[in-house]
């Protein structure tokens, strides 16, 4: 296949697998500048679908930058009502999201952790309600990347510019399994395998779930809501559409119970938070909460984001990788928690979907809390998963499963 | 100077002259994706002179492109309300507006009329507060420009691309009057020399304009309102605050009596009308209107636009442009009317500037039509400058003076 048919391949997988763009239905697409590329094709290929309308959203890294060093503290302390709005009458008009997540782990890393907490805090008050209807999945949202210079030679640092380019466009198509064949029907194939980790674990009813790693770096014990839901390999809208949120996606996950977090964790990838990177870290939980950290690389921010509100050092999702998907057989760092996560066990700061609970999604927040889902204005996924990792289960009924056995599903 | 000094000195030109942004002030910078360099420096620029924030909007016309060429009838016929909301809501912020104008000129040739003309009339309908606002100064706005490749190469086609580009860019700095010195000093002293020019129209209370070329080809007699003023160099904000609209700006411009011109024009230079061409062509005015018209290119674009409203075959600008003016002197064609009608005497179809009555900001549109201002949802200029036009005019007082002779200002 040439260069231009897996990229087509690829805009095609995103608006049939991950948006399931339905006739008539209107789309966005955020899309970096840098991305501008991709961002026509997938808008091209909306159309073809017989999308009524594509919105072109797009944004600078560089002028956000710019923004951060150069804009008096005012700017950050204030949300456009404009950008809420259009939120707004974009969710009411049941429009499906794609956004192209490609942002320079360093880009801010010279910026004022102060100044980013607060509009992040500022921004994600302010946008709760999109926040809280995706991860309902009230709407169909899609994650997809595209490769940028930037990001590229951090990837393949001995490569040119160009080079580097190309070679993360391989990769891509890889991952997201458009460099054979039928991608669709590639899809079709992966998500049913996906749902029989999906309904194994769901079967099996586990009460808690405990990690290891063989240095003991990691000795982590995770219980989960009595009516924990696991999910993977594409959702169904409170509308009843069917789509899937990530391309590439390997996961399987649920939410942990909020208070039921005990022991100590360390990180296996680095975590872009927003353009910082946070490596190197550990993290000390007890009742759910982390009530100790450590961190080689980015603990001033990793520090701001856990304070950003209660929940925020709380976990809200609990996702299983096996170590030998595609994207982790790739033996690279993608430094984009898209891919990142899709390679490696991981787990989420923040809020959980209440997607993973039955009946999740028309219960109040309340009730959600008091089934012991996690409330939190941010939802972040670092990686934990290692060659080294084991994950006994416990189910309800009081049965020992290794679920993991050395980074990979034991079944 | 180096080239990226004079881009530093274009941006300063145009955040201290163009939207003489005020400390704590509010910038929007409307930029094509394909300028985002000068975009960027702008933004800098905008907080360095204190901006209180720099919102960039940018977009990308072969997603335009796209969208006419493959979304249904039903997306060109309704207009987003969040983009009114937004457009609002800066507006009442008493944002300054820069907007950096760089459209294919040829970019939707192979677009159906009809729809580009159901677009237009429902984004100005849609849009009209905006544009009355701007019309009647009362925020700060300015357009300006910048080099892209297609541009470059319709102007230097026997250039490489990057060349084009480069060529491009010293056309500008040379129009802007950056490329020598200080460019604030060079502006402060050039609008001067166009206050001059104000004065003198001003002074003698012209009643009518007759345009003449040797050729025959036009003829006409344009009147002009009673209380009409010129302007030029500059104008001043409802809340009395200097700034210059457009950078570069030669011309000195008032309004023509709506019901009160007659002959024959033809234009002198291509004009792009939203990404379509529209040249050769002939206007024949009966009592203000244009009763008749030819076009060698793009004769169903203009026969569109002219009839999208009542207002849209009658003139809303009459602004002289001597033709030994810097950019004329260049010998170039932009196919963008910010350079082109800078380089040319010009009119305007449709809406005219209010400003350009007495008292006309505060005036109802009854009041203004009663005082012979035209109404339209567009205003879009067209050249007809040449260097065999002269320009008799006839004042109140029934005084003839030459006012143009072989294209250039007898004074």
């Amino acid at each position: 296949m040439t260069f231009e048919e897996k990229l087509q391949e690829y805009a095609k997988v995103a608006i049939k697998i991950g948006v399931r763009l339905r006739k008539g239905q209107k789309l966005q697409i955020s899309c970096p500048i840098e991305c501008v590329e991709f961002g026509r094709v997938l808008a091209k290929q909306g159309y073809d679908a017989g999308a009524s309308d594509v919105i072109m959203d797009f944004h600078d890294e560089v002028s956000n930058l710019i923004r951060y060093e150069n804009a008096p503290d005012s700017a950050f302390e204030t949300y456009p009502n404009y950008n809420v709005v259009k939120s707004n009458e974009l969710l009411d008009e049941d429009v499906a999201f794609i956004a192209i997540a490609a942002t320079n782990p360093e880009l801010l890393k010279s910026v004022d952790v102060k100044r980013i907490s607060t509009w992040n805090k500022v921004s994600s008050t302010a946008m709760s309600r999109r926040r809280n209807a995706l991860m309902k999945n009230e709407n169909k949202w899609l994650v997809v990347t595209a490769p940028t210079k930037v990001i590229a030679k951090k990837i393949f640092p001995n490569a040119t510019d160009d080079e580097a380019v190309k070679l993360q466009w391989d990769a891509i198509f890889k991952a997201v399994r458009v460099d054979n064949g039928d991608g669709v029907a590639n899809w079709e194939q992966h998500i049913q395998n996906l749902k029989k980790y999906v309904n194994f674990l769901n079967d099996n009813k586990f009460k808690t779930l405990h990690y290891t790693t063989k240095d003991g770096a990691t000795d982590l014990t995770i219980e989960l809501p009595k009516e924990h839901i696991w999910a993977g390999g594409g959702d169904t809208t409170t509308k009843d559409e069917y789509f899937c949120a990530n391309l590439p996606t390997e996961e399987v996950y649920t939410m942990p119970h909020k208070n039921k977090v005990n022991g100590i964790v360390k990180n296996s990838k680095p975590f872009n938070y927003n353009g910082n990177l946070i490596d190197g870290f550990t993290l000390t939980f007890k009742d759910g909460k982390i009530v100790d950290f450590t961190a080689d690389t980015g603990y001033d921010v990793l520090k701001e984001m856990l304070t950003m509100d209660d929940g925020a050092s709380y976990l809200g999702e609990v996702a299983l990788v096996p170590n030998d998907s595609p994207i982790s057989n790739s033996n690279l760092t993608y430094f984009n928690t898209l891919f990142d996560e899709n390679a490696s066990c991981h787990l989420a700061f923040g809020k959980a979907y209440p997607t993973n609970l039955i009946n999740g999604s028309s219960m109040t927040d309340k009730q959600l809390e008091e089934k012991g889902a996690n409330m939190s204005l941010i939802h972040e996924d670092f990686m934990i998963g290692s060659p080294d990792l084991d994950i006994l289960g416990t189910t309800y009924d009081g049965k020992e499963i290794q679920i993991f056995k050395n980074g990979n599903f034991t079944f």
